[in-house]
């Protein structure tokens, strides 16, 4: 007798987030979608807020008329979604109105399982969110950023998930977005959930591939009694990716556990996008192969680059080392954040400004309200002379409240604001894409009727290398006035070029 | 109290043999053999039959050189090869003598252990590379090939693994060349083998990556006794390689195992492959994911590609359904000989022919000598009719001695042979060459002096079309589209252009 092993499809959402940059086209997912709602996944993943977000800046679709797609498509799946705590899917704490009207929302757009979590593992963060889903009867799951450091003992997320439990989470996710679970502390983690919160409490893990060992945490997850994995088809894996869903149920056999998914269907998933991938090749993460450093360092590799161009921008490419020392001590003064966004970028920031201009000279804005509890609690003291440095270099005082206590009713205001816009059609939805991302809303309700873009590209012409472009004489300079037809994001041109004069 | 998991790297053998043809010149491996020596591995695998053969046919280079010069360069750690038993590093049975002086001559240019295999699994094979590595005083290692049939039990295996303790080997290793070995069979296997030969037998697995589940069965077998497990650096790892060195020291932590590699030098010899690796870009293996299609077929990628290109060369490329279906039923006729080299092309050609010509309407020489046993003996027993067929087709009997036994002693011929070709030097080591490998030996002989070539290209000038193409053409105009990236206002724009229409 075997015990199911429930498995989350990714490949709608976090795999090609993770491998394309979040470009793939919705008419590059449909033909999968019956595959998909058969095979017998616990959930499809296919909503979340770089893709809410691509949606609108890159490719000219509907986010929400997405998920109606993917709900009319996968009748008989749980769709999955990702969801950022009180930020939403943006970058700043939302008013509970705002949240409570996103969730009910999403919900009835197609949402099953909401995913929630907060970049600071903060409760308070999440409080809202799983009250709203609650509410609709849909499921929802409370999330663990997993992260290293002295404080984040097996002992600590064990607690947290009982928080989240009490809250009244319908399943704890360990959410390992760095690729830092390594096998044990995976086992010892779902051990300890199953201990504390029972052992009928859902334990789903998250993790990404980059590090090479997390199909082994997978395993040892299991093995102490996790009952749903996250993986994509093999044609969307690995690399900065997650472990195949492939081999996820084939190493299965004769352990005593099993999946029930059909490998067949899986197949065809896979050989699909792995026509499809070609297309999207300009948008290509070089970097498919495995990268431990992370283990060394704590510091996940897009935060390490962020910093180095930082200190180029400075003229002070040398000094990276000397940055990354003094990262783990800032984490420390901020009281040990986990490093995902946004407090990797803060964090990264501060320990490049006390490397280049003195220990705390001058404050980042943003490190200034990490330190002052703006964006939530932290599981360690913060240092409080740097924290007197914020409050003198902010003008405001600490706070111990959860921060978005001090906004007030704001729905209102985004309603009038997003309505006015050219082509916003007054739904609750359009407001709510608008409230995401104010920036980009407004010229894609402009837009939006020229209906939806696939970036894709035949593979065949992208190599422009390969045909003989007749140019100009000497050098391939221009000696008259030429006329091209120009297409750029899809859109024909017709551009005049001329010499310099 | 951790146990220690011995490694063995697999960069200078198996790992580019397994990605980049085998192509590695001796000078991009130069530079990391201070780090390897110095890193803790076990052993260092570096010479085997496909680097020996690349050496005199593709790199003008003394296998032999080689092997003396990583001798001189790794004096700390034991040199490891791939021995293919009574084949040696050819493709036929050699006489008993050649053997015993082939092995004596590698141990006396540095090798230490010698991994000895035979495709069919017989131990007769085997015997005299065994006793002649045990003269020498190095260490034997006894693979077993991992393949799955019906009657490759575990303890199938474990008798076999007996058996080759019983004929003197040090250690055992199970082979799985095709990334069959699922996490519980690795386990139950290493077990197995413990209890049957003694809890003091080392085991050794090697694996590769292929299918995507092959980390997690050298946990597996970790847990049940394993002592050393191959495994390459990452820049030389995944797809049809190996699992990363990286990834499995890493993985270790906590779990109550552990390494004693250095994970800096490690990381010092991955980053130059990285580097290097590019260089070998046109003999790149396409497929770096993950292929779990093996696990249905039991047939291995190589397998399937072959039959089909002699499928498509007699103008029947839609039968590979049927022939898919025939080699397992053709495997049982012959007593299911594990599907390597030289068995699976065997299997493979006879199952197209029979599905073209009718069932064994025509026989293979090389099928008809399988069938009476001129390869070895087999697992199985063969089918008595398909076995008469094959009588009379190859017009002589069946045996159940020892192959090796029928030949008669060939040293005196082949150094007569050898050393009448211009440009041998007259040493036992070029008459082992030319007995390896008489079709290319003569050639390289001739070449030798003209000293090693090294095949890597700088990357950048591997791209001709790159080159800026001087054309003609009144104003610069185009006679074809062509794409170009526009940096504009720090943002890239992959621009298309074309020419009016």
């Amino acid at each position: 007798m075997s015990r199911i092993v429930e498995i989350t499809e990714l490949a709608l959402r976090d795999a090609h987030q993770s491998l394309l940059a979040t470009r793939m086209a919705l008419d590059d997912m449909i033909p999968v979608c019956e595959d998909l709602d058969n095979a017998g996944y616990w959930s499809v993943e296919c909503w979340g807020g770089a893709t809410f977000d691509s949606c609108i800046r890159f490719l000219n679709e509907d986010p929400w008329e997405r998920l109606r797609t993917f709900r009319k498509l996968m009748p008989k799946t749980r769709l999955q979604m990702l969801l950022r705590g009180q930020n939403l899917l943006g970058y700043r704490h939302y008013e509970d109105g705002v949240v409570e009207r996103f969730v009910e929302k999403s919900a009835q757009n197609g949402i099953d399982v909401f995913r929630i979590f907060d970049a600071l593992n903060d409760p308070r963060n999440l409080k809202t969110s799983i009250d709203a889903v609650k509410k609709t009867g849909k499921h929802a799951q409370g999330a663990i950023c997993y992260t290293v450091s002295p404080l984040h003992t097996v002992e600590a997320f064990a607690e947290m998930a009982e928080q989240l439990r009490e809250m009244g989470c319908d399943s704890i996710c360990i959410k390992d977005m760095a690729a830092l679970l390594r096998p044990q502390p995976a086992y010892d983690l779902v051990k300890a959930i199953k201990r504390r919160c029972g052992a009928d409490t859902l334990v789903h893990v998250h993790t990404h591939a980059t590090t090479g060992v997390t199909l082994v945490s997978l395993m040892k997850a299991i093995e102490a009694g996790c009952d749903i994995v996250d993986t994509a088809v093999s044609s969307l894996s690995l690399g900065p990716g997650h472990n195949p869903t492939e081999s996820m149920i084939e190493l299965l056999a004769g352990t005593g556990y099993e999946t029930r998914v059909d490998l067949e269907r899986v197949l065809r998933v896979s050989a699909h996008f792995a026509q499809i991938r070609p297309r999207y090749k300009e948008f290509f993460s070089e970097n498919t192969g495995v990268d431990t450093e992370i283990f060394k360092s704590q510091i996940p590799g897009g935060m390490i680059s962020n910093m180095e161009s930082q200190l180029k921008g400075q003229g002070a490419g040398d000094r990276l080392k000397e940055v990354l020392e003094e990262v783990p001590r800032v984490r420390k003064d901020s009281g040990y954040p986990p490093l995902v966004t946004p407090t990797s970028q803060i964090v990264g920031s501060q320990a490049v400004f006390n490397v280049l201009m003195g220990k705390y000279k001058v404050l980042t804005g943003e490190f200034s309200d990490l330190m002052l509890g703006y964006y939530g609690s932290t599981i360690g003291e913060k240092n409080p002379e740097v924290l007197k440095q914020a409050e003198v270099h902010a003008k405001k005082p600490a706070i111990t409240v959860r921060p978005a206590d001090l906004l007030t009713p704001e729905w209102d205001n985004l309603s009038a604001a997003a309505n006015a816009l050219p082509g916003a059609n007054g739904s609750d939805e359009d407001v709510l894409t608008y409230a995401m991302f104010p920036q980009v809303a407004p010229k894609f309700f402009l837009s939006r009727a020229q209906g939806r873009k696939n970036l894709g590209k035949d593979p065949a012409s992208k190599t422009p290398e390969q045909k003989t472009p007749t140019a100009a004489g000497g050098g391939g300079s221009l000696s008259a006035k030429v006329s091209y037809l120009i297409t750029l994001n899809g859109n024909e041109h017709r551009v005049t070029v001329a010499p310099e004069r």
